[in-house]
């Protein structure tokens, strides 16, 4: 009685077409709503459509459209970074279908329902992630039922493992390879750009990739930026760490740990940020990156991302775990985080931060120069010709005596130099000034809330955007002492700013003795 | 040292645009990569904007584009139910602005940390929710973040009060007004297509709004659309119920409880039906109809969705809890949910099983008519006038009289009638049939697999698909008795179905004792 074979269903073809809209992270497939296709196959708006032409295949999410000029009824169109995995020309001919759900759906479901995933379960899961097969809501469902502590230990292990395996892994063939990472949340804190010269300048390798900011006012790679170009061809950026032992560049040109990327894409509008999720993006990057010793800085404080130091001290052995089970050489630092680092926040005004200090400027930020000393003698000492307590005075002379500087000047003539004068740096002209309106003593600076105003102010989008911090913890004030200087570009960004300050200025002038104690020091 | 003040900041102005492009729930809204605004203000892709008018004013996700047949750059595209919620032209000037994330987002926040939230939060929530504030995203991160066992039982009764409040609330100026409801999970359970019109008949009113399919092969508004139009206007809907005292109509007219469909428009694709968004979804559903007793039906079997008696007890409680503070009537039944009930599963193959049964014709699945007489007679014992025990007998002589067939084509034909022949009912004219394997009894009958070869078939889309069952549990076959023979009305829906049946028929052929026991009865 059956009246059909397999045979006479032919996949139903139709003409690509691209569609040049940014939908970022999630493909997304437009097709008339007249088209044959869709009317015979009984897609649905919103459902996945599998997409095939010589041998490529992707999954895109469904939008139906009613308007010829963006698809007519025998094309299909894509949006922009779905036709470019496609790898094939406007006009060539494409075969549609409907998708079956992404092959780890099931996996996701089983976590959906509370159970614990295992080492095969993540790769497929992160394999589908990572070849955007899955849509945003998917994304958001894993990255929501895996956040908090619903992952354990070795699910977190598991999840690293995967990340790395589905991205490019750099070998740079030395037998110590060395890194450092922040986990976030402290504005102006750009040691990087003084410990990468000063351990590259003991001879140390250490071929550093930073992201641009997320949710902050400021990434390393944006704050490089202001000084040299950073998006460098990977055969440029082996050349340059081969001649001068480091580099500043941004990671995202190597696809190091690309499921990352896309999963950031929904984590940051959702301010997510959970142990397992930061474990796993932090170590997948390094160790892809070719890293055999990483030192890993935890900022603990009242407005920091950790705020105890029993959850310092838990995350720290998360950390740990992971990398020992990945053979990477973990050293955890946990730092002071109660406030901003150096005066500046904002790519520009780090940027000056940095250089005053690699000058020995009289008006370089001391808490900038100590930490970044501290750091560097840590990552001098994976050196196993330097003895244990000796790296902090070798990191010391390097900077004073004008060998890191040298080292950075090198670096950024090789990355390819942008003009900079940091002692005219060339900031917001739109501005608006904070006072004290009490006289006492600086006892809180909220980081959350200064980050925010230079946000709001531009950075990191506008590199001249941003705050400049005068007065920091413990400093005396009097009434009207002026405490920071906003910077724009914008009118409306300064409006924000301004707004924003006025809700909270995001200082607290109160007693000597209201300061709250350093309770950290490495 | 300020020298811009408040004022002088304009909200950008562009003409608004329609973009004929179906985003479903999600609110899209369209802006040229080289329009000024998108430069100016910083925005980024994937970004919320706000955009006013006249007063009104909607958030909506940014896509960036590069094609000017799309959007110039000095327009803004909305999609198209975007488009529609700002309620004026094409052409017509609105104000762009970056949006403030939602208000409730601070409360999602504190789910997603795994907080408690209060009355006041799901309000907020819920608000943002109808109005379209939230994006796919952040859609996806409160349901993931509410499923299981996330919500305790008094935040699922906020949550059901806060859904009711942000739609329509029906009054229907009587004392008793009834209303049943299955959980789902069972193809071929259209009971509520007889129970209704013997109700009625009996003179209790009865203004039943169903919903179309979610994830099943038809749902009870699919079903009636064989026999009648169910998208009835509000007006037309209140006039057949006070004439006839009851409907068989499709609730997304009603604008009842708006915010369970944006809801169930990110749950279905998750297959996500967690206890207390089940429990809000359909008592708020009910309460907004102005039902004030609610006859619920909880089939339970090892392929329905519960599957013990425990998770069948536990899911009443919880709807006891909420339907008593919401001072709703319920009377809980749990029903045989081992296999599908009647012969037929998708639109047309239900259609013709229910009038079978109301014509008392010999060829009507008994099951059907069992099932149905039952909760009829528990839903006749509402009337305060019918003594404890008597709805059974009071509406098997509704039904064997014919006054129920009388009542139901008097309401088909109020709500204007299609025609449909249920001797020869158009059935898909492909198909292929499924033969028992061996001789024996048949033990299983699962309800999920049929339930999928009866959507990959076609159904509900194509009306005239689905699968007709040949033997139910229990039956005797030899070799190659029919079981069940699949309709489709496209090659390619054909093709899916037989593949599904090729991994798994969904029959279990055995021995007379392994089929599973009835442990219920009502």
């Amino acid at each position: 009685m059956s009246n059909v074979t397999p045979e006479a269903v032919s996949p139903a073809r139709l003409s690509l077409r691209l569609v040049r809209i940014d939908t970022y992270h999630e493909n997304v497939a437009y097709m008339h709503r007249d088209c044959e296709v869709y009317r015979a196959e009984g897609f649905k708006a919103l459902s996945k459509v599998e997409v095939r032409t010589n041998g490529q295949r992707i999954l895109a999410t469904l939008n139906v459209v009613d308007d010829e000029a963006i698809v007519t009824c025998g094309e299909l169109g894509l949006s922009k970074a779905a036709f470019a995995q496609m790898g094939v020309e406007d006009g060539h001919t494409v075969t549609v279908s409907q998708a079956e759900p992404p092959e780890s759906m099931g996996a996701l479901n089983r976590k959906l329902g509370g159970e614990r995933l295992d080492r095969e379960d993540f790769r497929a899961i992160i394999q589908d992630v990572a070849e955007h097969h899955y849509s945003k809501i998917e994304l958001t469902a894993f990255v929501v039922a895996t956040h908090r502590d619903e992952l354990d230990r070795e699910e977190v292990y598991f999840l690293t493992e995967a990340m790395i395996d589905v991205g490019r892994r750099l070998d740079w063939h030395e037998p110590l390879v060395v890194d450092k990472h922040c986990i976030g949340g402290i504005p102006g804190n750009r040691t990087s750009m003084l410990v990468l010269p000063i351990v590259a300048a003991h001879g140390t390798l250490f071929p550093k990739t930073s992201s641009r900011a997320i949710t902050s006012p400021a990434g390393t790679a944006d704050t490089m930026e202001v000084l040299a170009n950073v998006e460098l061809p990977i055969e440029q950026l082996h050349e340059i760490v081969r001649t001068h032992r480091g580099c500043l560049a941004w990671g995202g040109t190597a696809n190091l740990s690309p499921a990352d990327d896309v999963l950031i894409s929904v984590e940051r509008p959702l301010s997510l940020d959970s142990p397992g999720q930061m474990v796993a993006s932090i170590l997948s990057k390094k160790i892809a990156a070719g890293s055999t010793h990483l030192v890993l800085d935890i900022p603990i404080g009242p407005t920091a991302k950790v705020r105890s130091m029993p959850d310092a001290q838990r995350l720290r052995r998360l950390f740990e775990y992971v990398a020992r089970r990945m053979k990477l050489s973990l050293d955890v630092v946990i730092t002071d985080g109660r406030q901003p680092i150096g005066f500046g926040i904002g790519p520009v005004l780090e940027a000056r931060d940095v250089m005053r200090v690699l000058e020995n400027d009289p008006r370089a930020p001391a808490d900038l120069r100590q930490k970044a000393l501290r750091l560097a003698g840590r990552l001098i000492e994976c050196d196993p010709d330097v003895r244990g307590g000796d790296g902090f005075a070798i990191a010391r002379d390097i900077l004073d005596s004008g060998r890191a500087l040298t080292k950075m000047n090198n670096i950024i003539q090789a990355q390819g130099s942008y003009s900079f004068d940091h002692n005219h740096p060339d900031l917001g002209a739109l501005t608006f000034e904070v006072r004290a309106p009490r006289a006492g003593v600086v006892t809180g600076i909220d980081n959350l809330q200064l980050a925010r105003m230079a946000r709001f102010a531009g950075a990191p989008k506008v590199k001249s955007a941003g705050v400049d911090l005068m007065c920091k913890l413990g400093d005396v004030v009097d009434v009207d002492t002026l405490l920071y200087r906003v910077h724009a570009g914008y009118p409306s960004d300064l409006e924000f700013a301004r707004q924003a300050s006025h809700k909270s200025c995001g200082y607290t002038i109160g007693l000597a003795e209201d300061v709250p104690h350093v309770f950290v020091e490495f």
